[in-house]
């Protein structure tokens, strides 16, 4: 289904664009800094099934940590809620994503919560499946029946690209494997990841699936609900505490709605019964989010009072 | 006015009672701990005017930690966002709210959030007047407003003990001080922050404050604008993302609406468009919440679709 | 050469048992739990040829973190010690022997010092060779050489029995590795540092290495220098500094002799133109020390005054 | 006593001082800043009562750090071992002097080390008196007894300067208060620690006091015993471990004598049974000790094996 273009979105992405020049393309990934810096895109599907875009929204990005809040849903409908939160904690943290320092300080030895790096490990760790290769093709057929959209699969250029340069991750891993946490090879756990961060689609795939989310697990154009209500909501709160790394403080003051940003520069939006807005600008802050997206949001969540609080 | 008694409530409230012998009364302050660990009362403040409650909602309890949202809320009024926002940060904690270590660590002087101590006293720091009397004159003024209750003050007794013992927190002054992130005089700061915090008021009145930043910062029953809109939603922001101490998170998760809570076993919350909740329940968890108010904000929760989420 | 037992010694011996039922023997290792808590013995090698011991001074040990001060010469003869001091700092530090906060929260990468973990694993990385085995054979050859003795070599049952669980160790050579600290395969560096710590020898061997230290390098039995004045000398400086974990500090106090500890309860001594001290008594302390062995060189230097200070 | 001007030391010194313009003069204090950046000067005290000099010997520098020394001995004498070790721990710390972290993170409450900031306030809290006044009278009557120096007082402008704006302390202090390590009033407690480092003298009494240290507590000129032998030896012990802020591991290597620096460029070193050094060179390294000072004392320590390592 094609999205029609809008006026208005791409006077409001025209206006954000102006921000990107302040951004950096994320760097850590060959593949990843091939991106054009002032790239913005927008799509917003909504729950009458319309969507709207501004940009080019056929641009492939892959969903690097957005796929964290995806995981967690795969993993609370696989083992339920008291499994997932034996493993990882509730709390935001003012730590990077990809700190360690609370692993060995916290009294228990948890990582905080789902969105940043150790936690998003231990839940991936949770997906069912007897190999590696059977958990990616759950999960791809997850985030399949999320999208409606049946090629998404993942760039196998990316994932080894950031197989071969994930040390920090293999010293979370190992760090929650002597704690308890984890207990699976972790080089087939970080494939597992590394694939699931690499998983490609274009910014309508991803407002599609923010509308899940949005509908409270209901998918409106079929009518089939994918993910159990309990499991949406839980997921969209930890998107509003913890989606933009150490920014999501101040991206709930200024934007107020549940959004889950990747280092891609892609970010996924949920307006609870409204829609589901699919971002890319590839741009970073130095928090590592969309710069224009953010922007993006903010001046769509004070036009169209889309916050939460 | 009274409040209505309430037959549905008082179930809930006799059900979340039976959480109460888990938890610890509060015992750094004398006067704290004569609490009786039991108690759990609550008043629901509706936006038509009407009131409805349960337990004995005419017990005083001091504000402690909930102060710290109103005398944000002031200090938005005062000087404004930027600054504010230049003395204190936006983010959650992993850290315990008394935690001094963020302060060395982070690359920024300025304590995360202002609903953590350091952060709180930066933000009392803030707030305007030429003298500590004027400025916790204009405090209680604001309460008083707040609430629509001209006689509330606050307890000289609790005041002093506080003041007495606040080690912590002239540490945290002192470290803030070093940073110039507060410029006065450490002894007056504390003297007017332990002041701020032990302003007392029963249920009722905690419940109507909250129904002030449930419309918006609009005093429903007197038709007036207490607080500007965005100063009541950005309030309302840091109550969802650091309200209940290191157990915001789950907080988020299980109940999903916007409170503070205090050491003194108060919770006031807010229901957008709906009611201001004021509870008292002095037996705290471990991380220094009202464990039976929480377990009775669940329930509530549930029962009557309140989580933003 | 057989030892004189010693009755002297074996008194101060029967005096330091007394603690040891304070202690605990190691239990991560299933190999290093069958030891006894009760044992302690001790061999003292003079610069004259002659040695004096008390216990049963035959049974073997695993050298553990004693092979860090051995490692660390090889090292510096391998490469120099600008090339070692640019992988390891030559600071103590107060956290425990495993921590990996300060790889995070220093502001270089690397780590304090190279008695702790990660800076052993840093060390060894620099010991040159074209495989794993011929790195471990030059590790071996260097010991047997300072030993005197030609069939020392390694317990592959304990070597393999911490490899496998070696999961910590994996999180700092990956933490390492991400920093460009060290940039080998994690696993071959594992296995080489597993089995340098697996490698064993009795108090006896463990004395006349200690005295070859004490001697600036020399053998004096062979009159062989073995390792250059200065590299002994650095050697001697960590194992006053940081050889005794994190309990280094009270034990110069205390005792204030160079000394090296390994958790499976040896201690390797230097006193310097006089003798090489060898200890195994596996009841720990909380810190990883030998209990009774610390006890005894307590009792030796106000007996025999061995203090540096 | 005059010293004898040295043409060898002064051609050390004239080396030495190639460094101090990689060096600054610490800026916190008005007083220090005024040091003259170049300057450099020595006083080497033998046990036979002779001195020798290069430089300007003449010139008063206030003690700083260097009085942890000092008070840890009066403290040590005043209360003995046990009572001074129930406030503060033996091991060397990573962070830097100032650092409230461990304060916080470690399980027992206590300050690492005397040596660091925390650690000295809580020893100087021991020194014994029933006043400020008098406690004072105490310190400088035992460090002009020390010096045989009559005349020996302090800087009432710098101990003013520093008391006025020693916020960082006074965040240790009450921090430690709230921990029950020190429980006198903080601002005395504060007026007496800067009136502490804020003694002046020259590098001659430095070197004397040096002296004292290095002959274990014996004024081998009055041959008078002014500090026993244990305080003596515990007193040098720390200033290896942790003498030169956080960078006495290398210090060890490098130099390996027992010496404590300050930040007005002093550093008091003791060669045991042979003599005192006193320098003064107030261009400080990054890391806050003489740059000059540690240059000559490395070169010293080559020339006449000075390392005790």
């Amino acid at each position: 289904m094609p999205c029609h273009s809008n006026e208005e979105l791409k006077r409001l992405v025209s206006e954000a664009k102006k921000y990107t020049k302040h951004g950096e393309v994320a760097d850590y990934i060959p593949a990843l800094k091939k991106a054009n810096r002032d790239d913005l895109s927008v799509a917003i599907y909504h729950s009458d099934g319309n969507c709207y875009s501004a940009g080019d929204i056929d641009q492939k990005i892959t969903l690097q940590s957005i796929s964290k809040v995806l995981t967690l849903a795969l993993a609370l409908i696989d083992c339920g809620e008291e499994c997932v939160f034996d493993k990882v904690g509730y709390e935001p943290t003012g730590d990077p994503f990809n700190s360690i320092i609370k692993l060995e300080t916290s009294r228990s030895a948890k990582p905080l919560n789902p969105m940043i790096n150790a936690g998003a490990l231990a839940v991936t760790h949770l997906i069912k499946g007897n190999s590696v290769i059977e958990r990616l093709e759950r999960i791809i057929a997850f985030i399949r029946d999320l999208a409606g959209h049946e090629t998404i699969t993942y760039s196998e250029e990316i994932a080894k690209s950031e197989f071969d340069t994930a040390f920090l991750n293999r010293s979370l891993c190992y760090y929650m494997k002597q704690d308890g946490i984890i207990n699976e090879n972790v080089e087939e756990l970080l494939e597992l990841y590394t694939k699931q961060c690499a998983i490609e689609m274009d910014c309508l795939d991803l407002s599609r699936i923010g509308l899940v989310f949005a509908m409270d697990g209901l998918d409106p154009v079929r009518e089939k609900q994918i993910i159990p209500v309990e499991v949406a909501r839980l997921c969209k709160t930890f998107m509003v505490t913890c989606g933009m790394y150490n920014a999501s403080g101040e991206f709930a003051v200024r934007v107020g709605i549940p959004a889950k940003s990747g280092v891609s520069g892609g970010i996924m939006g949920s307006i609870r019964n409204r829609y589901g807005i699919g971002i890319f600008g590839p741009a970073l802050d130095e928090r590592g989010n969309s710069i224009g997206g953010i922007k993006l949001l903010e001046m769509m969540s004070k036009k169209y009072e889309l916050s939460i609080f």
